[in-house]
């Protein structure tokens, strides 16, 4: 049996993510015309630079640095580190050329750069995008010191390191799926014990003690994580589990939960009515028709070459067209080794999301769909799907549910 | 019941902690000569900066800025953080004043530069340590723009958080040795079920069952955690479990495991013999009392004000003194956070260790002890044991252990 956990990626399985991420690579350094790519890093598990995860895919202790150089459309692949750590880069075949290093870095960063004496150097630094900032300022002057005559071609790797980030191999759609199809197990799991009178912070034990049992971790901080929100008066989202709150009969349960397994996110909302199918209020009824259907016209309309803000938009419209106020965020965003991966979103054009719901969809990118709506009367309503863009539009990840889960 | 988990640490503990640390700052301030220590980061749970643990407690999202400001003695602090996060931080009762704000940072964090005028703004960046390199390169960058004009008094803030993070407080203390209990409950746990003729591979898997039902993390990768060597041809430290090795009558089996419960880490080496205690090799004998006791001669002369390479040295030459090879790493390094916890070592002068075993033993840290020696015919014998500094010498966190458990 294969050991499902947080962290825990059997080597064959994160050998074929980085053999796949390191084929888009060409492409991907011909688009943003940057010739060299160098990951700078040391003491990877106190300062991880999250780049490292698709392009070296594992931890480095001594200062270590990752070079891909592009000359006649060929990345060559070189990685420097030190000797306690050369065999781990030599075992994984990924790599054209691995140093081990005795004293310093020093001599064979300058001599690799100077023989290959590239136009750019690119860096994980960047003033606007958080994820492509891994290169803490310390290690960029040790940098500036070592490769001193190079460094007016230090340029930012922002272009890179969003799109090797940002478009799934086959593996991780694989492993982002798995992650979704769990946690609808435990969501099943726990519809078996749901009953009215229940706390919210008991109902959430019930989902981590599932999940501990399994040794999975969580999308995002457990504290939150299932979100649980029982009861018409709760307002999703802000609000924590609470000990006074309780399940109560023809009312509902909302819950926002996510596990990380093989180092891979799912990010998924659920709702279940406590009463029979014929006793739901029609406020709720039409409020989980309205969710329901703005879900499916998203994922309709997404394909590769929109901009992220048009998926939003037509979920967002369809909502205001059946009577409700529009939902306070954006319709969705990117899934991957983060419940929120960064890159191109499903989101209206307002400041505080920049340029993100303006970015380009691409084909093999995971997004989730998560509009929802408030009732006058029985709270809100919510749903999140995950979708992964293909060629020609998306696919579910795991079956979209059709309704509220009926307890009675 | 509280609920034990790697991240989860109950919001009054965490607040406790932090209350402690900030107890610390105006000592630690004063004695690196720095009237400003500002904190800059953005999006914390992608590009973490490990000092934010100390004095924070918390992720955030937007760009945020923790300001410890020292005027005569006194140390004023001050959080700026987007809206989103500001009641967070004013619920920690922690900050002499927190600033929300919803447009961007740049306006209120000049304004409390220029407001107090500090000689120096010390940042988390070094180009030596890694542990106070949590400043990402593009947030200097950002940083330079805001405070232009202050540019020239930034300086590195390594000597504050290399002290703030060594320096445990009463609470922490508190959680390592709660780890140490737990690690220490999961190995006789173990115990019970050990047997010869079992795979290394599928002890190691046994651990792993207790820590995941228990919903602990691993002080370091599970793949190596425990660290499970069976019998006297395994090369501590260096081999992972095998699939092929078993553990064998009248031979050893050792074990190097830590856990992380509430934040904090563990790391103990504990070892098994199957046979009775009168069917031991002499050689297994006198190996076992020599390690057992160099960490004895270690605990009994450690004490502050001392340098970790004198500790070291009291073992290793006792080692070398009844017939063995000395071992080949340092005697102990702190333990925090994360298992590996930087600063002062109990290690020898050798260049790898840096200036690290040249550092001062200081009251309210905690090492390992962990000597090893290896035997002409039954392996290697190892074991740890964590000990925290007292104003007068050193107290062991959990009993250490006295000889092999015997299997039979």
């Amino acid at each position: 049996m294969i050991e499902m956990s947080e962290s825990y990626l059997p080597i064959q399985l994160k050998a074929k993510i980085l053999r796949e991420k390191h084929k888009l690579l060409p492409n991907i350094m011909k688009l943003s015309r940057i010739d060299c790519w160098l990951i700078f890093v040391r003491e990877t598990s106190t300062t991880p630079d999250s780049a490292m995860n698709f392009v070296v895919g594992s931890e480095v202790v001594a200062q270590s640095a990752f070079i891909f150089i592009m000359k006649k459309d060929i990345v060559r692949k070189i990685a420097i580190v030190g000797n306690f750590d050369a065999d781990t880069e030599r075992n994984k075949g990924i790599w054209d050329e691995v140093i081990g290093y005795d004293l310093g870095i020093n001599a064979s960063l300058q001599a690799k750069i100077k023989e290959f004496n590239p136009s750019k150097i690119a860096l994980n630094y960047s003033l606007d995008d958080y994820s492509s900032d891994g290169l803490t300022h310390g290690m960029f002057l040790v940098l500036e010191e070592i490769l001193s005559e190079f460094k007016d071609r230090f340029v930012s790797a922002q272009p890179i390191v969003n799109t090797i980030r940002s478009i799934k191999s086959e593996t991780e759609i694989g492993l982002i799926k798995q992650a979704c199809q769990l946690t609808e197990e435990i969501n099943e799991k726990i519809t078996a014990i749901l009953d009215v009178g229940q706390r919210e912070t008991e109902i959430q034990a019930k989902f981590h003690e599932e999940v501990n049992v399994r040794g999975f971790g969580f999308s995002w901080p457990r504290v939150q994580n299932p979100a649980i929100d029982a009861g018409k008066d709760k307002d999703y989202g802000h609000v924590l589990p609470q000990e006074t709150n309780f399940t109560v009969e023809g009312q509902t349960l909302h819950n926002d939960f996510g596990i990380k397994c093989h180092g891979y996110c799912s990010d998924l909302q659920r709702m279940w009515f406590f009463g029979k199918k014929n006793e739901l209020p029609d406020e709720l009824r039409h409020a989980m028709d309205t969710v329901l259907e703005a879900i499916q016209l998203a994922a309709k309309k997404i394909k590769p070459g929109l901009q992220g803000y048009e998926i939003d938009k037509l979920a967002r419209d369809y909502i205001i067209s059946q009577g409700y106020e529009e939902y306070k965020h954006g319709l969705g965003h990117q899934v991957g080794i983060m419940a929120h991966d960064g890159g191109c979103m499903f989101g209206p054009l307002w400041p505080r999301y920049g340029n993100a719901p303006k970015q380009v969809i691409e084909v093999g990118q995971v997004f989730t769909i998560e509009p929802n709506v408030k009732t006058k009367n029985h709270g809100m309503v919510s749903m999140e799907e995950m979708v992964v863009v293909t060629p020609t539009g998306c696919e579910f990840l795991v079956e979209p549910r059709k309704d509220f889960i009926y307890i009675h």
